[in-house]
């Protein structure tokens, strides 16, 4: 083990956005347990973060995009955070940004500091060193369409339907059709972005935008199962492969692939590397360390 | 209303690039309504081109390229022009480049200008403001399979099917590769393209070529229902929408981000934006401007 | 016909890696016929290269990997080669990398020489100027599930599946999810590589990581018809095709179009190219040239 080498490589990147992100919470007011408009519950390694506002049909309003920026980037070095559960209450997923919010003449009208603070949201689901699961069981409309498709990965019930019809309240949805067109494909985003027609739970497993629909009642068990997969894992295992998953995605692939040979060679470095290589060949279970440490050739 | 601060705008280069094709309309010399190969209609706000060349299975000569692209090109800033259908008579939708003006002993050879304009219509179809919606009724094969994949947004008949073919003839569908692999899943198009091998009506609709396959006797009505919802919109909301559409799919996700929270801010400023936000709060069917001024605070 | 014209042309570039691939001939150890873990056959067009070490779940170690960039790499120029099929003996397609050579202690440790070899015979796949196609007839995992997703064109058999669970073993499979990304919809390859879950043939089929799934006594047929697809057309339309195809789509669509256009003017210069064209007009069956000169206008 060599703390000066790890000094030294990207992995140390992963570490200071980590750290980075748990200074932010210096400056939150919110308080992890009791949000205004969200639930958040934490156990067994499952940060449950609930939309939990619907009357307003969990509208994406300056409040609640707070609220859940706070909650997706508390205690993330925390060993046993192991992934974020997105989910909602009521009929309605989520019907996007609160308009009222949009009224020029109104006293609360923020218009650039609602759509910044969307997309630091956005982004951070893409920074946070777990995966987010998105877990949707009614409609998600235009922002709230947007949060389904940013997460990691989404699941949702056969009775949801996804739409971006914000053109037709005068709010082309140009910021939802960033993760939108990068999640389905370029012709099913734009038949959604200019028609603003709904697309089906049916429908989203096909073009990719859900990876499963299931009844209603079949939620929670589905989430489970993805959830226990993650967390069998190492966490610094899982940070470091969604990390450079982001990352690849972006280039050509030629340097994808440079960047890659490294990310590999490192990963096998790990200590947590090399337990689940040796924990596979003498056929039992991993013990994990869930840190960046490397182990050294002797 | 400041036409001044539009001026400095992005929403200016829009303005631009609609007054620079209108002023295209200057240099050409095929009427509107009874081009050679082509017929064209207006009505209601929806410009219908028909490709109008059965015996020549809808070829995409230079005659045919040049019709298309001033029907597209043509009196694109008059309000009333919403959205534009390209569809076709007889069996075929369209088979691709005329393969005569591309033997090197004709006297019409011109292998350059073919692909040089065959490119400009394809990216105009992008440019313009309005969407672009390709209606097929039959074989859209090679070009033919270009044009659809380039349209903003693709519906078909159970009939149809799609092909890239040309190496079968000595020429690699290399062009109409660019919009297929932009829409379907890379191995669809690598196989398309390398077997030569069409794929039918339900498979355009699953690898996302088309998002709707409807039989023979409802394209029309499915068409109109595309064409319906783009038009209760306001014109500039939705030409703004799929400008930057266009232009976000092409950066990297942090970037679209940056861009996208200008646009989404310029789009609640403008006059249509703040009516559609409240003609929403109040209940009411939104009545629109259709323009790019904007509504500034008192 | 000039070969001074040629020399100054894109194509030139084709033909010159062809030569160099050729070179790398020299310093293969590998037999063709006889490889340590893998069997080779070249017959009518078609080389057969096939991963043969059922016992180890054709694991892709070292000596595995150094023999099939071997099989894949040699005599690429000859005319008679007209496309490559990777398909496996066993039950199972391939394990992925033989996780015994990444144990640090172990003398036959070598994580970078893996993984640097690793990237080449992938990128080595994208490289050849013939279609490579897999013929998957059983789990895909990891690096395994890596080469289908590089592959030109992939088939699997019903009872295929696919996962890239290197988590679940310390190693995030960050590699394959260069190949996999490129070639799924965003949320299924997040799925698979961060719960480790694999997919069945069905839905690989879905998102588009094979193009047709048969039951497993026709995989064969399936093999033929795609390679009797490619084997009717020229050699060297095909590379070209091949070549700007992996090219144009790393770039913008507006780079795309202006490169697109010089590539099928040279292509329709191509004595291929003429024969082609001129086959169809008249009826008959082209006879290829299969090579790159091109005819000049008397």
């Amino acid at each position: 083990m060599n703390t000066l080498a790890i000094s030294h490589s990207r992995l140390r990147c992963l570490k200071m956005s980590v750290v980075h992100l748990k200074q932010i919470r210096l400056f939150s007011t919110t308080n992890l347990n009791c949000g205004e408009l969200t639930k958040t519950q934490e156990e067994n390694g499952i940060r449950r973060i609930i939309l939990n506002n619907p009357k307003s049909r969990n509208a994406l309003c300056m409040t609640m995009m707070n609220e859940l920026l706070d909650h997706i980037s508390l205690d993330l070095n925390n060993i046993s955070l192991r992934c974020i559960v997105i989910s909602a209450e009521g009929p309605v997923f989520s019907s996007g940004h609160n308009l009222k919010e949009l009224i020029l003449e109104n006293k609360d009208y923020k218009s650039k500091e609602i759509f910044s603070l969307c997309s630091v949201l956005m982004k951070r689901i893409m920074e946070v060193p777990v995966p987010v699961i998105a877990a949707v069981q009614g409609p998600a409309v235009a922002a709230g369409c947007q949060l389904v498709a940013q997460c990691d990965i989404a699941v949702c019930t056969e009775n949801s339907i996804f739409s971006t019809p914000g053109s037709h309240f005068g709010i082309f949805c140009s910021t939802p059709g960033i993760p939108l067109v990068r999640t389905v494909p370029r012709k099913i985003a734009a038949h959604m972005l200019m028609t603003g027609e709904p697309i089906k739970a049916e429908e989203a497993l096909r073009v990719g935008l859900v990876s499963n629909v299931v009844p209603s009642d079949q939620l929670e068990s589905e989430v489970m199962k993805i959830c226990n997969a993650i967390k069998s894992q190492s966490k610094s295992v899982v940070a470091l492969g969604k990390r450079f998953f982001y990352e690849q995605l972006e280039l050509d692939i030629h340097t994808a692939y440079r960047l890659g040979e490294n990310v590999m060679d490192e990963n096998v470095q790990l200590i947590d590397g090399q337990e689940g290589i040796r924990s596979f060949a003498e056929k039992r279970k991993p013990v994990w360390k869930h840190n960046f440490d490397k182990l050294f050739k002797a």
